[in-house]
């Protein structure tokens, strides 16, 4: 009976074009595009260095299929995780995954565009925001075909700006803020956060191997925080001659994820 | 007759309370105090990370002992280097220094306050600006009871913000600035080089060992560059169990100065 409740629930819930991934040792799915935007290495290294306290509320900016809300759900114990994605199709997926996996209560996800924040949600109405917007510039390389890849990538629907502005106005004083961006654009970064009075308290720097240039940056801001950043050690993706690092072997061994 | 006039020319110029120290393989001296502030790290660290182009003529700003303008004198060819320096004793002892070293010629000293440097030198005077500026906010930590060190250490002369708009008023559009800062205050690094109108271009971590948090930060800026950071391979100054790395190694053997 469950059983059979269950291949209904799928059929209802999963089209032709999409695939049903594991997560978490199996205890979560998430439903992706077969061709199309698939969620990466970005999304997984920022749900691993965001610090979620029991109870906090946290919004995801540009939430895309779901996976951080969906990863900080069973990495943490968040009160309510409010995503939100501008793209149709995007959230319409998203809000299916959170279903099956029973998660409706704790995760909600909203059609909205992040420059509306102001006009779906309360001033300081979180205690984080995560996100991982997009970090190329129009018109900067090709512009990918497929239209939900574009936004996800470009700044079509708005960029750096807009993104940490949005976060500014959801967060309440102290509340943290933790973005993933290409480390090429990190004063672009900089110069956001503190147009929008969001302090750099912790960055994580993503190289590919030891030696190769920085291409991530991982930061944790505080809103109106004082002046104070760590500087953690880098991350490094690949071991020197190939193959992942440990610590990113462990990282996708926690997310029982096959390697991105 | 050579040696004798050598020896006379030490006598003028070193006093008691200083030392000659060998620098670049014997080739260079420089004048220090025995005690009170010497050159340290920092100091060797940008004179390395610096590029200087054949004939450029580059600012140091807060030059103290001289020591950047004579490694740099040595390392590459520019065609004039000018120190500023604003404590009266300190500039003394630089411009003494290069007069041991017979480099008159190619490097002056200036006794001056980077907040007049209006005052001194012409708008866009210079291809290349380097500054190691204090690090410290004022009243943070135990102030130094040698005024010389607390100047050099303390933002009493003017910090980051008064440096960094200093350097932006001496560079010519394109010329380049390289700073060496405290990592745990990047975010200032960063606000101070965008309302000066300097992008960051290339930047360089400084690690005490791998795995340790970031300690200082190598900055290479252009001012009105375009948005494109060069993120480099972190510097580890110790090996995990001890040590100099074997760069830097390197580099204290470039200037053959006994590891700081």
């Amino acid at each position: 009976m469950e059983k059979k409740s269950e291949e209904k629930q799928s059929a209802v819930l999963v089209r032709d074009d999409e695939s049903i991934d594991a997560l978490l040792k199996g205890k979560l799915r998430i439903i992706q595009k077969k061709r199309g935007y698939r969620f990466s290495l970005d999304a997984v290294l920022l749900a691993h260095f965001a610090v979620i306290r029991p109870g906090e509320t946290v919004y995801d900016l540009g939430t895309g299929s779901g996976v951080i809300p969906i990863i900080l759900s069973a990495r943490s114990r968040p009160g309510k995780v409010v995503g939100l994605e501008v793209q149709e199709d995007m959230a319409d997926m998203a809000e299916r995954s959170v279903r099956l996996n029973g998660l409706e209560k704790l995760i909600e996800i909203v059609l909205c565009d992040v420059n509306e924040a102001a006009e779906f949600f309360q001033q300081g109405a979180c205690d984080v925001v995560v996100c991982n917007p997009p970090y190329r510039r129009l018109h900067s390389g090709r512009m990918n075909p497929d239209t939900e890849k574009a936004v996800a990538r470009h700044e079509i629907k708005g960029g750096i700006e807009e993104f940490i502005r949005a976060a500014s106005y959801l967060l309440k004083p102290g509340g943290r803020c933790y973005v993933i961006y290409k480390a090429r654009r990190l004063a672009k970064l900089f110069s956001s956060l503190n147009e929008q009075g969001i302090e750099p308290k912790r960055m994580r720097m993503i190289h590919s191997k030891p030696g190769s240039e920085g291409e991530f940056v991982l930061l944790e801001g505080t809103k109106k925080g004082g002046e104070e950043l760590r500087v953690m050690a880098p991350l490094n993706i690949y071991e020197p001659h190939g193959g992942y690092s440990a610590e990113m072997q462990a990282i996708f061994e926690d997310i029982n994820y096959p390697p991105l």
